[in-house]
């Protein structure tokens, strides 16, 4: 039975991610539709007819080698937050930051508002949510999250974001690329809208490491599935994930 | 101490709603900004200072009499929707249609898809789940709504909006107000999108009459709150809603 | 004959100018449909049917008692420019900037690059352009304006708009009304992009006196017709326009 | 000195038009930053060191063999047209519609209104205007092209989007590739909005052979410059063009 698709797997591109190759290889060929979501990412609509069906995106992306870090960067009013920063303040599907007003206070109660607070949640999230790398085939909420102490990178990211905005944080999920990522896969992390300008933290990796590449910007996982199929699934899906890096 | 709100107060202007005079004053007078949110909504950025502090708002607008129904209406299939419904289809903040496959189904498993289907939510809702008119200060999500099995409006309209996401049909929350609603007050109701447009559907009343004066579109309550404060809570907030008939 | 109109005549809602009260009346009535332009005008789409057919706008705005004034803003490198502001760069229908640059260099050689730059256009246009209130019914282009030595509002912003983009400054037409104008009617004037934000110049007024409403924003009269009546001209249209100062 | 560059060099993507590979480099590499414009072409900014300054690009592009056609598609009245066309109904820098009506009508007197309108008017100006391969490097405009009866492809379409215009049919033009164009270059041509969407329209062309691939769209030449340099000229730029059909 024919299947329609809706991707999410071009890499963003942006003022510190410049894309220089890029593949998209559908196969079988078939009649590809491409939009713009409300996010800013592109998107793909096909049907995919019965029998096998494949994928392969490719990308050459420049991104930097470290990620930049602000302590001390201040807490931006709501009235002074960009349009496009506001929406990123409401509680969302996996991010329940109307429930986490107390939980989020306490973990940060001695810090500077601003930079130092996102930094203690990613703190927190790092000493209080194991980290358990993989797959996990529904999402769960940032509520669910706090309850299991443990999560994939997308589960980590939820919490540390509904965190945020319960601090009236504008918090953000990235699903991408992590060169080095072990074992590697798509990544999920998150970032914080402070002293004017957007910031990353990733509670599952330590350092300031970059090797960064964002495919899709979103509230939560439900904004940015890589895939959403409507109708009955489709088995399996084989995923096969590499990033290298090149020397130019 | 100084309060940033942002507000949601004006009547939307659309091909069904024509905004014939308005009136807006905020008391007292304060810088306001105006922004559009991603949903076409005009919203408000103000801060309130200390002490006394009133909005009034007031609109002419001119509305259909009746709701317009379309039985037989067909299910639009994913590749054929308009780009603006698909974020529609998501799972959201109070509508986990993710997790409501099994009980749309049940209770849509004889109808045509499309309009029919949306048709028999509604009518379940209003069979299962008590209205019971007036304002909860914390909206609860369709998960919730369905094991208390009653609600105010908004919440009807979370569970109904969930089922119709969980059938892949396009649903969002409308605010606003509705002629002759008793007890008279703010009220929410719903979209779903079927054979081609935006049909209106509301649990809460019988019959099809119009009066329907949409004031914000969303994917649920946490993006069309009428008014969403920042920092300590203010209390208390008066607020008096009414809706007359004009002859012209 | 029905005759289809697109119509631009509400006032803008922006950071400095504050809409408390609208009124909009189509007689007889007939169906509006309001759309936004990418300026971010309101407009409305309707048919007039053949007979007597009137529009009555009136509004109540806040805007600034005097134009804010920059001398020494500097000029904004290509670069550094908001990406909105690309658009009013470019040559345009009646501002044909790409045959101007001579001029524009010779009336500014002696200025710093930025506000004082276009100070100088603006006394320049005082000085060599005569000003002629009252209507032309079809708009002429920059250079001709320049030919003929004198014009309406309109034209004296088009050369205006038009020297400044020749010299790599952003500039845009604003049309709407003037508190005091002599003699009343619709106005038109221009805005440049200096020192990170639009400043308003009018070279058919003398001081800095403020109390401008701004109806629409465009790239010249192309963009921003308050009315675009297509088919058959429809003869005579009376148009009244007051402006009044009210206590609060 | 530094020179500021905004490029307009990707191909679009669309419903028609999958990108299926591109490479984009910049030697030597410089920061560049992406946004899309307000017709949805994606442009580059960036600045260029003194010194030699290369950009390369390919893509690999699935378009489709033929232009569609279709005598009989009908007008589309100004109410029923998509809120996106209508800005393409307006005068613009190279397009003079509003001095045109005349000619229009004189060129399509016996024509049904809509698509036979527009099939009229690209074969007056195969007739009347002169197609001189070849790059001009100033932009002329309608008016101008009217008078000297000749003209590189750019001309030819700036004329007839404007004799469209005056007929009230939207009409843009295109920049982008031509397979088998003789002598390869750049190439430009225009779109009609007529019967529900956009046909596409060549006067340097004959017979109705596809294999266009759209790089930018916009009202006339002054919004889709491939490249438009701020400050003093950069000589030479040399420019390679090449396409060749793939068999997959």
């Amino acid at each position: 039975m024919p299947t329609p698709f809706i991707l999410m797997l071009r890499a963003r591109r942006g003022p510190d991610q410049w894309v220089a190759r890029e593949e998209y290889d559908v196969l079988p060929s078939v009649p590809v539709s491409e939009f713009t979501d409300p996010y800013g990412n592109v998107c793909q609509r096909l049907i995919a007819q019965p029998g096998p069906f494949a994928l392969f995106c490719s990308a050459e992306v420049m991104v930097p080698d470290q990620i930049a870090q602000a302590p001390g960067a201040p807490f931006i009013e709501i009235q002074h937050l960009p349009t496009e920063a506001l929406s990123y303040l409401l509680p969302s599907r996996y991010c329940e930051s109307d429930r986490l007003y107390a939980l989020a206070s306490d973990i940060t109660w001695n810090c500077l508002p601003g930079y130092d607070q996102v930094a203690a949640v990613e703190h927190w999230l790092r000493t209080n949510i194991r980290y358990e790398p993989g797959t996990s085939p529904v999402p769960v909420s940032a509520i669910e999250v706090r309850q299991r102490s443990s999560g994939v990178c997308r589960d980590l990211s939820h919490l540390g974001i509904a965190l945020c905005r319960a601090l009236s944080i504008p918090a953000r999920l990235v699903v991408g690329y992590l060169h080095q990522l072990e074992p590697m896969d798509m990544h999920a992390w998150f970032e914080a809208y402070v002293g004017g300008q957007w910031y990353t933290f990733d509670a599952t990796q330590s350092g300031r490491k970059g090797g960064y590449v964002a495919v899709g910007y979103g509230r939560d996982a439900a904004d940015v599935a890589i895939y959403n199929q409507y109708g009955p699934p489709v088995f399996p899906i084989e995923h096969y994930v590499t990033v290298e890096e090149l020397q130019r």
